[in-house]
């Protein structure tokens, strides 16, 4: 098989300055999308080959929607452009003094470094949660997910112990916050529409939702209008809300709270929190709390010519001094005025500083439900606000393509109340399973086929 | 994690008949719908969770489609009927005196026992192109073949020696028939309409199809005429075909021809032949050749209420003495038939034999090109083909949203040639690969994420 050595990044030196960005999230893909035909070459780099809309991801994990509705090839999207690289490869460091971003294949100078990382899940350095948990972050976490969901019915369906059944049918959410209240959300409505045809032999007034908040209310980043509206359909959907609760450990078969209480569940998701995805060989006094301490033209502190921006950027403002939300929009609009301010120093312009725009925040509970925080503190609920979820969710997402097939499966599933793709497609298999037990239980992949 | 002692299959004893089918493929799924309501105890074991509709499988693989446009969730095909009873769990055997089956996690008793197994790629005994080729047989293999259709591209663009990027960009298909054709076809369109705009690094006048036949012509199961202007497609496309060619072997790095000739290539795919998947038990004189011999009635040789459908099963007639094609009419008409047999059976009637009717076969070739050999000797090609093979296949694919899914990705796909699912979303890591390796140059779905 192929070696390291045998490869290489192999990207032509052109006396245009080159601009090397990691990551192909909302600001990496915004930003070169502003600096095209303004006489860069630009170098992406990422470990996957898609551009995922991470919004949408639970509705992969709950069998609402396929991969290829919410993500599209980075390679795709910059078809069109002129000495644009993308290179699927795993950044391994920098070093800003050589100015050269290092990968598992080789090393490359930059004239403009662009940290674009995002994110990744924040555990709190509990290994244990780590090792036994369901992540939310990207596509194959999302299937990973989605195969638990199923297989847990499937053995819920065939289990004697009735104390084992019901930790199959306990779910537990961690993090009040849009992904795991989209989450229960989506769980709730299929345990009511989807699963008792799916499962005629299982009792589903048995299958608990836990949604767990270490905060005292649901949506802590949003206005308390729209958490209370949003507790309201929680609770009409039947999930079991614990707010002011911690979570202490997770063997894979029991949650401790900090409280004492002790919930037994083979499947414990984990949207608590976040943290920044740094990089090795960044000065440290760039770093604060995981994420890079940036001016107001992104410049990361302490380095010359490398930025930062979405999500692993710290921007402090007046107006936002603990930083921007870790949503996409302030990801988007600093990838695109980025590109401006590259621009703009190249032709000897003054650079801008960024202000965010604020538009307001979504989050969607069930079908046909969700909560809107919109400027002027303007808050809407239930249909209406479901609406503009959709419209906003649609229009953002990238590549015509994704838009049609994101809209027929709304318009499919707002009919008919069923989610299509309920397929054991990658099955989950835990670390300390034998590869015989999850055979017996679910497709693995091998060669030979009974259907 | 779940012991199997503490599992069982958990299925009622009623005074109703019980009929036990093995395998939700084309025969047992039409079997069941042929039962409904007709008095029986339905038992259906697969160990997928999902009906795939095998033909359009080799665009999933060349990101035509995504797999829930193919598969529908065998629970959700049939929620609706009473005493159906669905276990996603392996079949290890049958005991035809006790008139058991065996499963890993238990055994249950039939008065009714139905094969349906269908087929699995056939190697002849060669281990080696076993372990090193890709198989085309249900969607995990799909998706792994899109995973290193994709990687080699990727890989292609980074790597040094030129002799090693010309064995990522040779793709071997071993097997003519229509499996083989499809997928020669669809590489050989992307590589003319999609890859160059995604790759523009990479020369694609040294991208190489080969498409290796043993017979004297490719299609062998369908018309002269129809493989005749199946070669000319082909030949247009610039696929390499060779005819009257067997492979000797694949070390993962080169096959080789029994000719003695040689082609460094990292991507072997396997659709050379398959063979039918037999069970544990039966007795050795109902076997012949890989496949259960059936009288009319579809009854296997030498048992008793033991019957086999589809491709697994070998029914000699007159006009089809060395058994029907392997393909999803017979499964689909014998599945059918044996509901009404059955049927008749409790209710004191005559067995009926099976004929089959020949509805006639279709092969694709590219974009809007297709073959057809009709009944009473009459051959289509061209576009009208290609619009019978659209409507034939979206005719039989299972459910309303899949024929939506596919229809408008068809539409999409002939006006922008696109195909819009390039996504590796199940990376493809060979058994002698370290995972370091492939972690470097693709998403392994680590927890992670750099977006």
């Amino acid at each position: 098989m192929l070696q390291f050595d045998k490869l290489s990044l192999n990207i032509p030196d052109t006396d245009k300055p080159r601009v090397v960005v990691i990551g192909g999230g909302f600001g990496g893909v915004n930003l070169v999308k502003g600096l095209k035909g303004k006489g860069f070459q630009v170098v992406m780099f990422d470990k996957q080959n898609y551009h995922g809309f991470w919004p949408l991801l639970y509705q992969v994990a709950t069998a609402g929607l396929e991969p290829d509705a919410i993500a599209e090839p980075l390679r795709k999207l910059f078809d069109e452009y002129d000495d644009f690289h993308f290179r699927l490869v795993r950044v391994t460091g920098v070093d800003p003094t050589r100015k050269v971003v290092k990968t598992l294949i080789g090393e490359i100078t930059y004239d403009h470094l662009v940290i674009a990382t995002g994110s990744k899940s924040n555990y709190f350095g509990n290994d244990q949660i780590k090792n036994n948990s369901f992540p939310l972050k990207g596509i194959p976490d999302a299937l990973n997910l989605r195969s638990q969901l199923l297989q847990s019915f499937e053995q819920a369906s065939i289990i004697k112990d009735p104390e084992v059944r019901q930790s199959l049918l306990n779910f537990v959410i961690v993090g009040g916050g849009p992904t795991g209240v989209e989450l229960a959300g989506s769980l709730a409505e299929m345990r009511k529409h989807v699963l008792p045809n799916d499962y005629p032999g299982l009792d589903f007034s048995k299958m608990n939702i836990y949604l767990v908040e270490g905060m005292d209310r649901v949506l802590p980043p949003m206005s308390p209008e729209s958490a209370a509206s949003t507790q309201g359909y929680l609770d009409k959907l039947g999930v079991i809300t614990k707010v002011k609760t911690l979570v202490d450990s997770y063997d894979g078969e029991v949650v401790t709270l900090k409280s004492g209480e002790q919930i037994k569940t083979q499947t414990l998701i984990w949207a608590a929190g976040v943290t920044g995805a740094t990089i090795d060989g960044m000065p440290a006094e760039s770093v604060d709390r995981g994420r890079y301490i940036v001016d107001l033209f992104n410049r990361v502190k302490g380095t010359d010519e490398i930025y930062a921006i979405g999500d692993i950027a710290f921007m402090a403002s007046e107006e936002w001094p603990k930083g921007h939300p870790g949503v996409a929009q302030p990801a988007i609009q600093q990838g695109e005025h980025l590109a401006t301010n590259l621009t703009l120093l190249h032709r000897g312009g003054e650079l801008r500083p960024f202000s965010y725009f604020d538009k307001g925040s979504l989050a969607i509970v069930g079908r046909a439900r969700a909560v809107a925080d919109l400027p002027k503190n303007l808050h809407l609920s239930g249909f209406i606000a479901w609406m503009a979820w959709l419209f906003v969710h649609i229009w953002y997402l990238v590549g015509f393509r994704s838009k049609l097939v994101v809209m027929s499966n709304w318009i499919y599933r707002l009919f008919t109340y069923d989610r299509g793709t309920r397929l054991i497609i990658r099955p989950y298999v835990r670390k300390d399973d034998k590869p015989g037990q999850d055979f017996a239980l679910s497709n693995t992949g091998e060669v030979d086929s009974m259907q």
